[in-house]
């Protein structure tokens, strides 16, 4: 049995690069030759033993690669394609799936829907980092890379790009809106872009570091509040002369800036949740308006699925948005606890990694 | 000037029934002579001093009655007219206004929104539980009673009836989908009732009181699950197969009804709140699934204008709901204070009073 | 190899009862013994040629019946499961079908789409009029029967109470609508039911046989209209005071009733089309208001899939709508060629036939 | 009383310059001093009699200016505010407006609705091309112009703008669609910006004035294809490998070009049409896949009021779009019949021109 290089979860704290067999396929799936691959924050949650998953898992969920196999029933694909697949890899047969509900894909449970479901990668299968990833439900999931598109060029699509953008989307933003996001990491600043292409005239956003400060002005922000020399919600109330923001982005994961979103919402708002929370959340009674403001709150799991990698790449390639300056460090596999190391301490002002097996 | 007679909010405890000035009517406004209305559980709320307004307001935001006298620039009624108001009176020229929000109406400040602004009677203007109302932006807010409909009638539809309903629409309730409305005082009847009328199939309603829960089924209640026997969130899990439902609508105002809403639902599903909340709510980690389980929250205050009353009369008139097993008490505005004292009290199996002038 | 009786197009004018191979199935396939199945008014333009299919093929897209043998790559069924599938069979895993876009689901095509893809019963490949039928994507399409449903209680659901209800869902129908719905065969009867399920309170239903006007009334119609005795769509205006209804439904399919949807619309109001049509259609150009009425004309195909299956049986469950009158005659296999003639040409006051194997 | 200069329709064939007394305001009225205003393909339609209005109407519907007086019952304005109103001047307080179809506005109608009855400018009452212009409804229609932007930048807000993105919003574009823009003159360009703010990522423009294709380019198209070399439906499909596009845009007003917009759409894909039509349409057979395509056609009339406004003049402060490149020609009022003429017979590479009294 042919062995492979993979990075392993062995324990809070440990993540290492081990040999372990190349994965077998069924029917439905495709084995996948991994030529690039990044780190996410959830993967940093992996390691801390933040976010739950098995001993022995291979971890990553957002693979650039080539088809080297596929199942005995999947058709429609050749081997050697270059492809993409979703961080998210709903089934496209739940009852979920089929209603709409991609990444709530319950396939295999009696009624269809599975809280995050859709999320198998480094999550409840083996991931992707790693020199080859089985593929799932391969004909809703693999999704060919067009010519002329780098790996780089495509790499945040798994997840960055399509969880940032959708906060822009279930935000349900309009042109002329006035958005404000809060934190400019990865997501945020996908999140800035998606606004941005989505309508909004005038794009607020949050964070701290200089350097996505200015990031996040490329990516859209018309306007960057520091939150460590302003109260960011009085800021953003100032900036929009009392009225508060139509739409507000959460990309953090913290009970603070989510509420600071709750807060800068004008009434009627749509609040747009984006982070990984880990510990209740407070809707405070004023901010919440005793239940009597016309609020939305929205939560949204990366959206997956093949037709969503497909128009993500279709953004890529429109030069619409260039996430190019996201990726600050490239590691090869064999030095990816290294990558971790600097990734999950957030040094060298880091945003993404690109990894190659 | 004349003299008419009027619920006045006078300090928390105490409303009495006192003289008052007939309106005065400006250029948009109408007079209306009421000549029904009804006590709301925000009136209540009002009451006990846990909803603040002005001393010496009048109270009662449900007016049917006749056209008394028109605003000089009011065109389109005649004096003698049979129409109801709803507890909201958009100003219709707003920016919320124009943009749909009309709970939300800031007409007279700088851009526009206002939180509750559209809710006026009993609230920042006088009310209607008087002998005369004064209707502001009479045009956007007057709608005709249609012949061979009585008072009590359309008593339901400038707020109960709304905002039940409207806990369906921002519920987004599609054909066949199971849902569960927590609490089934008046507000959570009309919400059982308009889950019915937007294709609901499977609808689990929550209370204890026998009454309530009889005319729950009446509404369309398919289950009636009494949190005095079993715990409602084991029970609706159990009576969905695990799945839980699409659509949880928050029909009283606490913040355990309103966790529990978020309990039973499916990934993906909606929580539509109506309830007004006198703390601050919580959003447990789990039951928001960490924030990745697709899940809205939408809170909807009660639509108003004269296009939302025109509907649900027609819905009245069709026959489709018969709110009539509501109206369980009758008063004399004379009577209003022992009316309270009932209603806030929930004596005799009360719903809803009608109070006549 | 096993042989079976199935209802065969041989050409124009006619589709006879021959003897077929059981079909064989593939890995993602099941087949399903027939129990009940019907006969559709499309099968009837198919028998006439005036929808092409090819020569020898089984006709039929409805169908009741038991799991016979599943695909060895299908799991979470099993044999001797009591199953509906939807007329049309999306794959799941195209890329309109990842988009919600079901019916027009191009699995192996380049691009993923394809007019009218997800119809392929009867249509691209053998149908349900048979003893055995090959369902295609089997996990995508299985819907279990609940227990307690009779085969002629779900037998509307593949087909014509999904297509009739997707009118009323289409046309965004809203609590208090004004609906009219051209036509009140099977399409429109059940666009009717759905009309009254998503909550329109005056319904005005358009036919001419007495049979159906009545019936029409059963499923919720407030109003029915004798296009013998008047013109429809000065007699809607006349009922809906001028103004207009918001939502038309077309459920026939000629160009007279579609430009009459038209002409009954207000501004702003949606034509909600369900017809198969057999010519150009043209838009009037005062009743399109030059294009500048606001105006929406949505046309929809027959939703299908397992989800859409469950959510129709639910329905059937609740007793919120009872199609059983639509069910007026009953046939044998043995006897299609007789219910062929009897329903093609519309004698004895017949709406929709079961066949039973 | 006061006289001004006003361009009025004599006859068709015939607009003037002439005087006329400056308006009368009533309560809800203000008077604004036009500053500068333009012609819109609309006015050439009324100046060859093929849009009647009556005789002696001032034309134009497109003013900035400075609110000279306002009626007694308007306030939250000043005397000397700059400021916009939309092409269309909805009352804020009829049926439809409060159900937000402000384009239909039938105040003063029985049930509220009127065809095309929120265009009065130049339409049924006096327009602004002229020295003031009575605006009706002046609570819900003036809107203050930002301070920076000059006549100039906000021009085109009133109409073009707001009917060209409209284009955009109604075909509901999402992130990644592919999206055709059928004409490039003034309302095509906008829906080409509106179509790539809304997040299209391959537009593709359709035309044949050199300049209008260049300027296309400058607003968003990825491609302009010339209709005069090649079939614009071939090349349509060839540049989509036959997918067709997500949404087509008519913005010119033909047959033809609505036609063609059917043949390029994907199944399950929006036609958004702006054109104002002189005739009959027709949707072919095959084109509307006899109706089984899950196509919508949907029509916008340039959406109007103040929040419409404010919204397009936050697009045009933030830089995201400049017209400016639209503004070829500029008049003063005492020109303007030399203006119709340049206008009206698209000579010398005219797009809009700049009237100024």
């Amino acid at each position: 049995m042919a062995k492979m290089k993979a990075a392993i979860f062995v324990e809070p704290g440990r993540i290492v690069l081990d040999q372990k067999p190349v994965p077998d396929i069924g029917p439905l799936d495709a084995l996948v030759r991994v030529t690039t691959t990044t780190i996410c924050g959830t993967d940093v949650h992996i390691l801390k033993g933040e976010y739950p998953v098995a001993k022995g898992l291979t971890v990553g969920h957002e693979p650039v690669g080539v088809i080297e196999k596929l199942g005995s029933a999947v058709v429609g694909y050749r081997e050697g394609q270059r492809v993409i697949a979703g961080a998210i890899t709903p089934s496209g047969h739940s009852y979920a799936s089929l209603d709409g509900f991609h990444s709530q894909c319950g396939a295999g449970t009696a009624h269809g829907f599975k809280p995050l479901g859709g999320w198998r990668f480094g999550n409840t299968i083996d991931g992707c980092q790693a020199e080859y990833v089985r593929v799932p439900d391969a004909m809703a999931n693999l999704a060919p890379v067009p010519d002329g598109l780098s790996d780089e060029q495509v790499l945040m699509c798994p997840d960055i790009m399509s969880t940032g953008f959708s906060g822009a989307e279930s935000g349900r933003i309009r042109i002329g809106d006035t958005v404000a996001v809060f934190a400019q990491g990865p997501i945020g600043l996908c999140a800035t872009a998606g606004a941005r292409l989505k309508g909004a005239t005038t794009i607020i956003g949050v964070d701290s570091v200089p350097e996505r400060m200015a990031i996040a002005r490329r990516m859209g922000a018309d306007h960057v509040v520091d939150f460590r020399r302003s109260d960011p919600v009085d800021e953003i109330l100032k900036l929009t002369g009392g009225r508060g923001v139509d739409v507000a982005i959460e990309a953090l994961g913290t009970p603070q800036t989510f509420e600071s979103c709750l807060r800068v919402l004008r009434p009627g708002g749509i609040l747009s949740s984006l982070g990984v929370y880990s510990s209740d959340l407070k809707l405070p009674l004023g901010a919440f308006a005793a239940g009597l403001g016309d609020h939305t709150i929205v939560t949204t799991l990366c959206p997956g699925g093949k037709e969503r990698m497909r128009r993500l790449m279709n953004v890529v390639a429109s030069g619409r948005v260039d996430l190019a300056p996201l990726v600050t460090h490239r590691f090869r596999l064999d030095d990816i606890e290294k990558a971790y190391d600097l990734f999950s301490h957030q040094r060298d002002g880091v945003l993404k990694v690109a990894i190659t097996p």
